[in-house]
């Protein structure tokens, strides 16, 4: 297993479809980024995904580190993990 | 020194104040994110500075890692990293 972090950077109207399709696989933490601790075969699949999702000039950056425990987070403002935000 | 990401979710049209504040010691990696190696003097500057102009509603994650190399970066479409696209 393997720590990601998936930050993206749509258009506006179409970040709905990445939105569906991480929730799969991660958990939602911020607007536009997602976490959490996926195998080798799903991290293939959400990079292969991703690859044929976005369109010119939209990007997104996938962090992965070893584990979860090397990665301190602070949430500054308002907390991002209140999902009833995003719904 | 530590190794920081820092992705922040604000206001259109207040993204600039941000922006402006973290160049000053990060790298800009995508429209919202920025990366790099701080000092904790540093660390908390930001820190403390995020707190300050964040409005309700907009928060700000700080991931924090050991080293860089902790972290592996793929990026997956446009290439955020060419810093043209954001001047």
């Amino acid at each position: 297993m393997v720590y990601i972090i998936v930050v993206y950077d749509m258009q506006a109207d179409r970040t709905r479809l990445m939105l569906n399709f991480l929730r799969r696989y991660l958990t939602h933490v911020q607007n536009s980024v997602f976490e959490g601790e996926v195998t080798e075969g799903d991290l293939e699949t959400i990079r292969n995904h991703v690859q044929t999702t976005l369109k010119p000039d939209e990007s997104t950056i996938i962090y992965r580190v070893g584990s979860e425990k090397y990665v301190d987070r602070t949430v500054v403002g308002d907390d991002p993990t209140d999902e009833s935000r995003f719904l």
